[in-house]
């Protein structure tokens, strides 16, 4: 295979055999505190991908336009090329991670209502959060761009909380990013998984996602693994 | 004078003599780096009041509401009484400070249109930026009030600009402060000085505001000086 047009944390992009598209391979790396802290999982790209894969097609489903054309094998898919805004969407449900340390606010914390967090994909810069105006003045997103990915964003919120509701999980927030096709549309793209997603069982409230790695908690790929079966038994 | 209500890094509160009212005393102190850096500079009380009242007053002439009732003496003025909106609004229309080590953009630099920053009042948190999604999620304020404070804000920057501009400044961003008064409206708070604005020489661009004292470039009080004469000049 040719070398990959981009090497991500956790994911390899090469350019796909028609135009117009791109072959992703998930990896095993697990990466946290801005690549400080690595480690390779045995299954992750696997349980990752098939995932993503199912949380892809269920949002497709839903009418949510997302990246994803097919899956090639069980860590590729090939996507639809889109160049991808310069920023994370993240939407929060409850307080926890970097939201509960900056503003003082307890891990698990009801808030008043959801938040639409927005930050600069640069590892350099440390991502860095910005506001709807930060965007604009910067030039990384239109007015109307902004707008469709927080619509966006929130009706996937809104999916996924019933999804992950029926799986017994609490969707506590997540990450998103968007692209821009040739045609001018805005589409889901990158992955939802446990990596992306903080997820805590509905009954205990155990972690069920990428904190048990950063954290140390033990058991992560055992906890990907149960959040595959559980979403594979609802969908 | 019995003890003052508030005691904050760069001023006094008091209780006015008048219910509904506070006596607010401007201090010689300077601090940077969140209270890292503290000297005392001769005078700085005398120098922000005199320009803050300026300003202060030329604000209302254009109609904008402040607390501002009348000036004591040269450090002390008479003010309503107001319950602080616990967010700093900061105006960016340069690239400078905070903004430009943050996302890579080199001081001086042109933004696409005019940032409306919003931080959290708390220094032990180290005043996290906020969204206005977080200020509702956080119930900071309601989307009235931080539609009203950015409405005020920008009016506030025109007036500024158009102001400093006579006096041969260059307003490159500013912090403001709000309050919210017993009959519900909401005023502009604080004081606005060298301390809370970045000011450069239209033609040099050499800092005249607090950055001479947060990056040690010397003569603080000959440049605040240089700002009130010149603002006496043009009001």
């Amino acid at each position: 295979m040719s070398a990959p047009l981009y090497e991500g944390k956790s994911k390899q992009v090469f350019a796909g055999d028609e135009p117009g598209t791109y072959l992703i391979h998930f990896k095993d790396d697990a990466t946290a505190g801005n690549g400080e802290k690595h480690a390779l999982l045995d299954n992750k790209g696997v349980l990752n991908a098939a995932i993503s894969n199912l949380i892809y097609d269920y949002l497709a489903k839903n009418g949510v336009p997302t990246h994803l054309i097919k899956v090639i094998n069980e860590t590729d898919v090939l996507v639809k090329a889109a160049k991808i805004l310069p920023l994370e969407v993240i939407i929060r449900n409850v307080a926890a991670g970097s939201f509960s340390k900056k503003y003082g606010v307890p891990e698990g914390n009801e808030l008043k209502s959801r938040v639409v967090e927005f930050s600069l994909k640069d590892d350099g810069l440390g991502d860095p959060m910005l506001s709807p105006s930060h965007i604009l003045a910067l030039g990384l997103a239109t007015e109307e761009e902004i707008f469709d990915v927080t619509v966006q964003a929130l009706k996937v919120d809104e999916l996924l909380i019933a999804l992950f509701d029926k799986a017994g999980i609490r969707l506590i927030d997540f990450k998103l990013e968007f692209g821009k096709t040739d045609d001018g549309k805005i589409i889901l793209c990158d992955e939802i998984s446990p990596d992306s997603c903080r997820l805590w069982d509905a009954g205990t409230n155990e972690k069920m996602d990428k904190d048990r790695f950063r954290r140390d908690l033990g058991n992560v790929m055992d906890y990907y693994a149960e959040v595959l079966d559980r979403l594979k038994k609802v969908l």
